[in-house]
């Protein structure tokens, strides 16, 4: 659910500049410094060959490409990528459904391996330790979000792990690759409870619904809605009952009421026009809105208790426009809501809770080169319930 | 600013049923118990004949209507009326922009006047008493919101001053009109110092901004953006001032600016499509829009801080929506909210505050016999900033 700063300090306007520097012709992945492979494990100071399955226009499929990482800086963790989940914002990214983007872009923002090095000054990792990465790989750090632990609303715009402006003025790539270097103090510790393939959808999905659930409240004696029982709203039904409220999830997929009631739901609604949900009234302290596309939110406010939230957390394009009745707000100062994934103390906290409590995402493996087959399952609403591409079948 | 619940037990479904009755031919005003009129005042226990400048028609200029006040109830206030404001929300009823009503109608829900009788349970209030009455005159009392001193959220929908179905089963009149007998919980004490024809504004321009700068926390330290300088606008500059924020205020009269500084505003923005607001971008802690048609919010938007509100009190037509970019409100968790008048006891807190920090609306008294032209110059946005209804000149 990351998405670049659009509005602000926005890749966007000069991605086309710098984009093409980093790429390599694949016969001559082999970099000119030390780096060497030993046992295909990567050793050495880099700038390290990678190999990623890029996108090459909006519409085509994804096909692989050799480029590289940066040399280790000295605040820098090296990561050989072992996961990396399959987020709907990839997708919205490479559709370009948020903004013109530059091509070839690799995307992929859940993703988890084992550092392989780390610079001069690096104090929180070691060679050997199980990582993950998010949706942000730096920000301005100086601003009052950054003080506060909000990187994710840092004021300067923050860099994101794909198709974001990194400070060296190459376009971040994503983590559907094999390698990753990225300054530690953006970098999650995985706790040895956790697989790593199970982490790696929690860096996205989960934190986007966990930081929201937080900010508002949501524990035990709460009555709380999850609108949609995809990657992000599957996640929410597991975390909220785990923070002790009482889940009701609205969904479009009538064949998924088993599953939302495994999740922990204990009401389960077939969301669809003109359905009656009269009986939901004044019923919910809290609404999470995880549908990825724009939809019709006018029945839904009505549900809300006075002073109640309804916070989408998704976007379709970025264009869409979220709309209700104005009487419908005012009438028990109801509110409607944003929330943009999470800060990274909080990603990290969100990482141990999940660890503490045993929450996994319902993840399918698939290897690197079915990638094209399950971005067509997720648009196709298909996936059951994240996607998790193998990286070390490239 | 009140408004019927449109939303739940609606007087809209059975208005047709009832209206009627409570009307006499003019000539009949003369009730039939105990009530007299001496040097022009009401004595006795009633029904009392009453005068009232009515809607017939959603068009139509409104006319002279003699009807009567129901007899003083054990818990009742009979009060000779003084003044009463002229309200938005008054036009937007008879207009039927919330939704259809039945005429002949009286509106106004800021009104004050004197007691002149009191129910035998009454333990609030004594003959001679300055009091007022805002938008609401009864609640259902048993509800959480009632219980919490929240009338004007009742669950099973208030009682309006106008247009609402009556516990008698009649349809409300409001304060256009020379007498009233309202249920002592829902009257007003108006003390000494402020003027009755100033305390009629209070009573929903007031409240209805007072209620949401307190609710979200107005206070020293504070920026915040009032929009639209009308009759609520300018209530909120004055209360937010006193309650020690700094006030923008962004208005589309540029001839407004001086007034907006002398009730108390910092900065003054002019407010017209396509204005560059960058100056602002996260400036504020809290957008107050008291613009009472439909308009474009997206710009204002990006001007909040992270976790702020964009609270709107003004409502166009029921069917109107608000509408902003969904990516908007995700990048800095920004919420847009409603806030619907105050509670009965909030009213009261508003009034004092108002008489202790010496705040009072700016107003422009008319005779009852002008209130059409007082309605017209509403409409036109001439008003500054508060047409009141000298009620002794029917």
């Amino acid at each position: 659910m990351g998405r670049r700063d659009f509005l602000a300090t926005s890749s966007l306007s000069v991605a086309g500049l710098v984009a093409g520097s980093i790429f390599t012709p694949s016969a001559n992945a082999q970099t000119k410094n030390n780096t060497t492979m030993k046992n295909n494990n990567i050793i050495g100071r880099g700038p390290f060959p990678a190999k990623g399955m890029a996108a090459y226009s909006p519409e085509g499929p994804l096909r692989l490409m050799d480029f590289q990482r940066r040399a280790i800086g000295p605040k820098d963790v090296a990561i050989k990528l072992h996961y990396c989940g399959v987020c709907h914002s990839d997708i919205h990214t490479i559709r370009q459904d948020w903004g013109k983007i530059t091509f070839p872009q690799i995307v992929g923002h859940e993703y988890t391996g084992v550092v392989t090095g780390v610079g001069s000054s690096v104090s929180k990792f070691k060679v050997g330790d199980r990582v993950g990465v998010g949706c942000i790989v730096n920000s301005c750090r100086h601003c009052a979000e950054c003080e506060a632990g909000h990187e994710n609303y840092c004021l300067n715009g923050n860099i994101q792990s794909y198709a974001s402006v990194d400070r060296d003025g190459t376009i971040t790539q994503g983590g559907y690759s094999t390698f990753a270097v990225i300054d530690e103090d953006f970098v999650i510790n995985i706790p040895d409870s956790l697989d790593l393939a199970d982490a790696g959808p929690l860096l996205c999905a989960g934190i986007t619904v966990y930081s929201p659930l937080r900010h508002w409240g949501v524990t035990v004696g709460k009555k709380i809605a999850i609108l949609g029982l995809g990657g992000l709203g599957h996640m929410a039904v597991k975390l909220a009952k785990a923070l002790g409220a009482e889940v009701t999830v609205f969904t479009t997929s009538a064949d998924k009421e088993a599953d939302a009631k495994r999740f922990g739901a204990t009401n389960v609604v077939l969301n669809k026009e003109k359905a009656d949900y009269s009986a939901y009234k004044f019923a919910f302290d809290f609404i999470l809105d995880t549908i990825p596309y724009e939809h019709n939110i006018k029945p839904f406010i009505p549900l809300l208790k006075r002073d109640a939230t309804f916070c989408r957390v998704g976007v379709g394009k970025v264009q869409d426009d979220i709309s209700t009745g104005q009487m419908s707000l005012v009438m028990y100062r109801a509110a409607i809501a944003g929330s943009n994934t999470g800060g990274i103390q909080e990603t990290q906290d969100m990482i141990n809770f999940c660890a503490l409590n045993k929450i996994t995402p319902e993840i399918v493996k698939v290897p690197m080169t079915r990638v094209n087959d399950a971005w067509k399952d997720v648009f196709e609403r298909k996936a059951r319930y994240r996607y998790v591409l193998d990286l070390q079948t490239i």
